[in-house]
């Protein structure tokens, strides 16, 4: 257990020196097809985005097991099992959260370390707190779905459930956890009493209260919290609203006369629903304003843009690249912070791999259609075709699950991208996994 | 023009300074998602290619432009407009060989100026001679299909006719350009006659000898050939067979259950038509030790795994596999070459993305064909399963081109993988493209 052996030569820091920090940013499911795609769209072919202007760059592996044979290795992975491997060190199977294959031993979190030896620590995300990734460093669940005392009933839920002695959904464990800040949505889990068969039941955000948090509905109120407080921010029953909108994908058809009909070219908007939503740049700003002020001890912050993933799954071109574009300006943010505290490691990174690709269409076979006996060339699964910036058509298909029923895109197995800068970022090496960043980050707290 | 102003500084080696070589080595559609699949299935979920071993790793944009409209970009290449901005530094159409898009200029490749300023120069590749990626670095066509004399009647190859004046195609253009080694495939090019409608015209392999190359159809005759003399190693007619073969992957059909029908997984086996076939990694062999000896001046060497792509648009998962892993041996003995000679810059990227994905099966929303009037959950493209080295299942999809008539899969826009060691590795940054990938290395040979 490389946290443990940590924890034994942690001392504090030097005298004279500024306290160590660690802050990861985990874009949810954003791979080199996601930011190329990001890339093109808002600064061009030959843009740059910020977190591409971080000095290291590497390729993380993404581990996962099988629950029925731990032995086993999983290619594919979920948010549950990759962000339990960057907060724990370990690795495990899909929807498992911060307990191990298996056994659902409890793993322990950096975050949990953290906060262990006096740092501050707080998790920032644009989908519910109680979402499997944010989830990972303060909760430990057999299961992702088991987010508020409603889900405890659930079988897979049983092992944590308050009725059989059990700490509590991941709501209530991460309250118990104690985070100095946590920003996002999830008010509908928050809100939930703690029995849900007893109206008399207090609520999470009464036991959050107890427990000394200011519970904020807007980043005005989380910002106005006691200097040192803890502040629960909760700005959406759910997962916050997406900043852009647009077309989904949808399959080509073959038109009578025997030729695809393929979707016309379109122009990102901004989402109405959107509207005083706060940005993750301004959710990250506030965290590192109140954790990074007068900390004597240092601080260990995750945050995530979430709905990269999400809007992945639902064939939403202009909600991922928005997503995208909002988390890296997150990103901005908090290299700038970061460039001044020299005791600062700053690691960009995703959970998983995802299903949009950039396709050539026409075909790159399209001469073949005039031979006899060959139809027409046209991509197999859900097509978007974006008009970008520069005015090129750019066109995206998402094909792991096939038209016309699949219900959602799949992740992929694909490793994923690390842009890292500061403090023990040339510890991470070209190839990493995502149990060594957490191994990494771990020292850079400990030292 | 980066290359011109590099030519003017271009003074040989300092005394008592070994010659500047400058090594480029291609994946053809050598994405991350390939490196994942051969990674997962030679050495395991957590293994480490070689190439991964190099201490630099960026990501390099691949930028084309249209042909009707060159302000414009194109967001996926091919091997010739990708391998012409490696080797010129231009950014050009796909389809084209080291020209410019729109005006058919002749741009000046690595290769030639090197040569130019007495460095020695080779090219390497599992393909034909003649084929998109080795051609850019030696001739300069509209299209990358005027291979032979046989192929100058097409239209798209008229500006390069000899019948117009022009220098012709492909093959004879390499031959004129007088790299010091060239090993292959291309016998049915270079043994085209130079007139196809004369039946005394000399073939180019007659045009080689006049030129002073040793024509070789076996490794050993290429490693016979006179010391510092110049050797076109034939050693297939077009492509070289490829390493390993296996299925195909295919359409997933749904039976009259309304289940879907899913390939059983299978390992992959040696091809047992590549018989004496020399290795990629053979080849390299041979060209450092023919180009790296006594050589005052420096070298400029391509080394290219042409089937990793060509295997992909066929849907056959342990073609590219096992391409790519001898693409990899290749690595480990330039690697090992270059350790020793400190003025060595060792580039390995990938020229496109292309189509396979690692995806999930069962699909992560199984549970859902369990609610009324969803069906069936299943990849829409072509998939093939792999019983991995580690015993497990790896699901791959190839979806970019609809079955059941798609011809071949598409490339991919996504930027492509950089790995580096040695001098000047350090210039090339964390996030590069492919026109500066060819600045770099344009530098390191003019000092």
């Amino acid at each position: 257990m490389a946290g443990l052996a940590a924890l034994a030569i942690w001392s504090g820091p030097r005298a004279a020196e500024p306290p160590p920090a660690v802050i990861l940013m985990i874009g949810d499911g954003m791979d080199d097809h996601q930011i190329t795609i990001a890339r093109n769209y808002a600064l061009g072919a030959d843009g740059t985005l910020a977190m591409e202007t971080l000095p290291y760059r590497a390729a993380a592996k993404v581990l996962g097991i099988e629950e029925a044979d731990p032995a086993m290795p999983a290619y594919v992975g979920d948010s549950a099992n990759s962000a339990t491997s960057l907060a724990t060190g370990a690795v495990t199977s899909a929807g498992r959260v911060s307990t191990a294959a298996g056994t659902d031993e409890d793993l322990p979190t950096i975050l949990e370390q953290a906060r262990g030896a006096g740092l501050r620590t707080g998790l920032v995300t644009t989908s519910a707190l109680t979402d499997a990734t944010p989830a990972a460093f303060a909760a430990h669940v057999a299961d992702r779905d088991c987010q508020g005392p409603a889900d405890m009933s659930r079988v897979e839920c049983a092992p944590d459930a308050r009725a059989r002695g059990g700490p509590g959904s991941i709501a209530e464990q991460m309250i118990a956890a104690g985070a100095d800040l946590m920003l996002g949505g999830g008010a509908a889990y928050f809100g939930q009493r703690i029995d849900p068969n007893d109206s008399r039941s207090p609520t999470i955000i009464h036991r959050a209260r107890d427990a000394g948090y200011t519970v904020a509905r807007s980043l005005a109120e989380a910002g106005a919290a006691p200097p040192g407080g803890k502040v629960l921010g909760l700005f959406a029953r759910r997962d916050l609203p997406v900043e852009w909108e647009g077309e989904e994908a949808r399959p080509i058809e073959i038109a009578r006369d025997g030729r695809p009909r393929v979707p016309a070219p379109f122009r990102c908007a901004a989402n109405p629903r959107f509207g005083d939503t706060p940005t993750l740049e301004a959710m990250t700003r506030l965290a590192l304003e109140r954790l990074g002020g007068d900390n004597a001890k240092g601080l260990f912050l995750m945050v995530e843009g979430a709905s990269i993933d999400k809007q992945t799954h639902e064939r939403n071109p202009c909600g991922h690249i928005g997503e995208l574009l909002a988390f890296d300006r997150a990103v901005t943010a908090v290299a700038a912070w970061a460039a001044t505290r020299p005791r600062t490691l700053l690691i960009v990174t995703a959970d998983h791999g995802h299903a949009a690709q950039i396709i050539p269409y026409p075909s790159m076979f399209s001469d073949y259609e005039k031979l006899p006996g060959i139809g027409p060339q046209y991509p197999a699964g859900y097509v978007a075709r974006l008009r970008t910036g520069e005015g090129a058509v750019m066109t995206i298909n998402y094909a792991t699950n096939a038209p016309p029923e699949g219900v959602a895109e799949e992740h992929t197995g694909v490793h994923v991208p690390v842009f890292a800068a500061g403090a023990g970022a040339e510890d991470i090496g070209p190839l990493t996994s995502q149990p060594a960043l957490h191994d990494v980050m771990l020292r850079r707290l400990g030292r």
